[in-house]
């Protein structure tokens, strides 16, 4: 490809609506173009990016026994209807009718799809197991897309949906797609990906692990153990904090409060520590508005999914008002009108010494004991894991919270979809069971977005060899100078006719127009030939990450950067 | 690919909703399954087949100095709404609404993604021509969809969109996209694909082509000439017609024809040809529903595409009311209301002695004389060219009339969207203007359904090698016969090895199953290692359109294999 008859423009400037790097280079580079909110057009170099990523996809889904398949990115809403998720998943699906009124629905995620697909072919123990995927346009409506690729409305995934006859053979084929992803991340660029458990979401199904690239810039946070390997979404690491010593019980004492009403007014005011207090968070269902009042260790946030996943059904942060009989600011484990759900959380267990609302305007308790004041409640794990909790796995207070971008996510989704839209098989013994099925993603802009993240610097991305849209770049500089321009064309035909992926700028502009822009295309190798170099029988070669720099003599380039490719690591 | 893994069925019996050869193919061999009313998921034989085919043609694009890209499937309606399009397409364009009420449609084709991708890129003139293309889903709401994939609501297409800085440099362009299509079906097995002169209908522009094959399950019908090489959509074919023996012209004389209201009961009553009549056809336009009357021959059909390029609006079949003042049956050119729009068909042009209706209930006029009673009217083609018309090339006699599929189209869409869009160019002397598009499209789908259409027997599709699913099927006839599974497994590993796209088939079925699920998957090539084989040290290579069938010794088989393909035609 010839730069100056490549489609896309570069700038110098970074755009003011780019919040990560990422979207910035690929803005001023001429890979994307905003269409609407969180909808993008690729121009020629990020298409040659993604069609990459997709054939590593390709090859490792291939190599895992995967069969390439493709589903509609329009589809019925009956299918969604016999799966309960037309019902249960809210506006980021987008929903339409078609010129006959038959409600249709954009897929975000195909496991209805996949399940209509081999719900006739599956009918015997002995098809199983298999694995389809494809790897195809997805429309997600979300509330707030941002950072360019990493979170967008409309975006091409593989996803990957496998078939088993028992849990035991999900659970080894999970394992093996796990080490396929390791290898796709490998392969990308991106060893550095952990994977971590996560929450399974609208997806359904227990077991599930998020993929994740650890960087300040990702929308995640997770919770890592510093002295072994534990790893998981804080959505789903469990919270457990280090033990304090037991404290005589003081007495519950009712302490006139006006004017205060939260966790850290109450506790300036006591001169008390929030590990001490005891909060109150009101949430409402989103089905029919019931209270749901949750109590937690004052210091502490509330976990969200791990709330909606124990009650079963969606929340969200309530709107108290005076039919409630709650007092806003007041409210605490005793004395709580009868008619809300409450919950307590772990935190709380057995601790003794406690601020908390009263119930009452103006007054708080202090002297607050869980056991003695409360009673015999059950007690669950509804807080955020945070800095400091002790790891599930190894007990060390060694959890840390870092942020990560998500660049993948598999799952064991058990018999959610089988049983519900009516697929079953024939086992050995002639009996009628649900196939066991396992799902596994990954999003190819988001990662193209990652790896940027993970490889640039100030002036630009700089591609691993294996997902680059080029392999050389070669700069012709002074392309006017007529040795220049027949070495460079000859150098440029040599390489392509060997198969060389090249990028040939032999554009009448500055040398430092031309190798800011090359900066902008993150092309691993670049190749200069000047007439300075012309005179002095070499061409020069740098690698876009600076480890690599030197010359070659003229006659023996096209040979010698053939070698530096195929040694290329 | 082991046969026994392949996930999709295959079934005996032709499916009573498939009229079309392909779909009863491609559905009897597990090719594809309908999710809804022309919305269809692949199976792997299926996604292997049109995989290929985007290969050849994203290799011929490439080819063509095409620059691949991606446009969004989901486009803001303001997109739409600048090139006017919004308001102009009617229902097979799906529009819906995101979650902050924003208007939405689903891309059917993307003139407007294309300018808004390069509106800032070519703002000089030196950076052009340029052509851009995709191969990605669109979605069409099609009122009726048919056929299989021959016409469906979601398809994958490749389109491509040219721009130029001069109506010559697009004629040049046009001319070489229009060779690389021709290569394009030669190279995936449709040598036999004609271009035919068409109307560009939405598109916009002014020359465009469609390629057709000519099938009689065909849904075009196309004017062929069978003297020289004219060939037109019938569509946008000119009506001429062979001139007749001039006759005196009669009087005009009013006659009494109760019940009669047709071209046919009227010549039937008067004994005369449809030829010797002029017939009324009323249509209301679209947006205010006035009234529109066409002349023609009597033995003539409307032309409704030339009939709504002419107008500039669409229109449909009139509702006739009393308050038109038309009187249904009885519509003639004499005495007519004057709040009609009336247009003349050519046909009609200096002829006398006609029948037609006289505006008035139960009488017509024959012995009418367009000269003499309608006077001075301008005529113009609105009719459909039929069998016997003349040539508009060389004037014989000699037009038939087809029936073809459309597989690719080619417009040359001039300053439609760059102008509404406001795409402009500075050229070499500094003035402003529009640049001047073309675009290039092929459903790849419809393309493969084409493909098995045209190749096909009684038991099923013969893929040309080019876009077959396997090059070779190894049949193992009886695998649980040792040497026969220990001899065939190795032939399958060394065509692998080298390169091979192998289905292997150890199934434990009958010779005659696994040889008629071979006819339905069509690979072109198969072997067959059997025990009786074995016995004389051969194995048996025949290819699917049975031209080839030949023995070859055991342990040279897959070299000899290797040889039958690179020899392949």
């Amino acid at each position: 490809m010839k730069m100056e008859n490549m489609v896309g423009d570069r700038f110098k400037e970074r755009p003011s609506d780019c919040v990560v790097d990422s979207h910035a280079y690929m803005v001023r580079g001429g890979y994307m173009k905003s269409v609407a909110n969180g909808i993008f057009s690729s121009y020629p170099v990020l298409k040659r990016i993604t069609r990459k990523i997709e054939q590593i996809l390709r090859e490792e889904m291939d190599a895992a026994d995967g069969q390439e398949v493709q589903f509609p990115v329009v589809m019925p809403a009956s299918l969604w209807q016999e799966s309960g998720r037309y019902a249960s998943i809210g506006k980021e699906m987008v929903r339409f009718t078609d010129r006959n009124q038959s409600p249709l629905v954009l897929g975000m995620t195909h496991e209805e799809a996949a399940v209509q697909l081999v719900r006739d072919y599956g009918q015997s123990y002995a098809k199983y197991p298999f694995m389809i995927y494809q790897i195809q346009t997805k429309f997600r409506d979300e509330a707030r897309p941002r950072a360019g690729l990493i979170r967008v409305r409309e975006f091409t995934m593989k996803d990957a949906y496998s078939f088993h006859t028992s849990q035991a053979d999900l659970e080894s084929y999970y394992a093996r797609m796990h080490k396929a992803y390791e290898r796709i991340y490998e392969r990308v660029g991106l060893p550095q990906v952990v994977s971590v458990a996560s929450d399974s979401g609208m997806m359904g199904g227990s077991v599930s692990h998020e993929f994740m690239l650890l960087t300040p810039v990702g929308e995640d946070s997770i919770a890592v153990c510093q002295n072994c390997d534990y790893r998981a979404n804080v959505e789903t690491a469990e919270c457990i904090l280090p033990s304090r010593a037991q404290r005589e019980a003081e007495a519950l004492t009712s302490v006139h409060t006006p004017n205060i009403h939260t966790i850290e007014e109450i506790c300036a005011f006591l001169h008390s520590d929030q590990r001490d207090s005891c909060k109150a968070v009101v949430y409402q269902s989103n089905a029919d508005d019931r209270y749901i009042v949750l109590f937690l260790r004052g210091d502490l946030e509330v976990n969200e999914a791990k709330l909606t996943k124990f009650l079963g059904f969606d929340v969200h942060p309530a709107l108290i008002t005076e039919e409630s009989g709650l007092t806003p600011g007041y409210i605490g484990p005793v004395g709580l009108p009868k008619n809300c759900t409450v919950l307590y959380d772990r935190s709380l267990q057995g601790t003794n010494n406690l601020s908390c609302g009263a119930n009452q305007e103006e007054y708080h308790y202090t002297g607050l004991c869980m056991t003695r004041d409360v009673g015999n409640v059950e007690y669950h794990d509804f807080a955020k894991a945070q800095e400091g909790c002790l790891c599930p796995h190894c007990g060390k207070p060694t959890i840390q919270v870092s942020r990560g971008i998500e660049v993948g996510n598999i799952f064991q989704l058990g018999t959610k979809y089988t049983q519900s839209m009516g697929m079953t098989f024939i086992d050995a013994e002639g009996h009628t069971q649900y196939p066991i099925m396992g799902c596994y993603g990954i999003g190819v802009g988001r990662l193209a977005a990652a790896i940027c993240e993970a490889h640039h610097d100030d002036y630009g991305p700089i591609w691993p060899m294996s997902v680059a849209p080029w392999q050389v770049h070669l700069c012709a500089v002074r392309a006017d100078h007529a040795e220049v321009k027949a070495y460079a064309d000859a150098l440029y035909q040599t390489l392509q006719d060997n198969g060389v992926e090249v990028l040939y700028d032999d554009r009448a502009v500055r040398a430092g127009v031309m190798f800011s822009d090359a900066d902008l295309l993150g092309v691993p190798l670049r190749v200069i030939v000047s007439p300075r170099n012309v005179e002095q029988n070499i061409v020069e070669v740098v690698s876009r990450d600076k480890r690599l720099s030197c010359t070659l003599d003229m006659p023996c380039a096209a040979e010698g950067i053939q070698k530096l490719l195929a040694a290329w690591e």
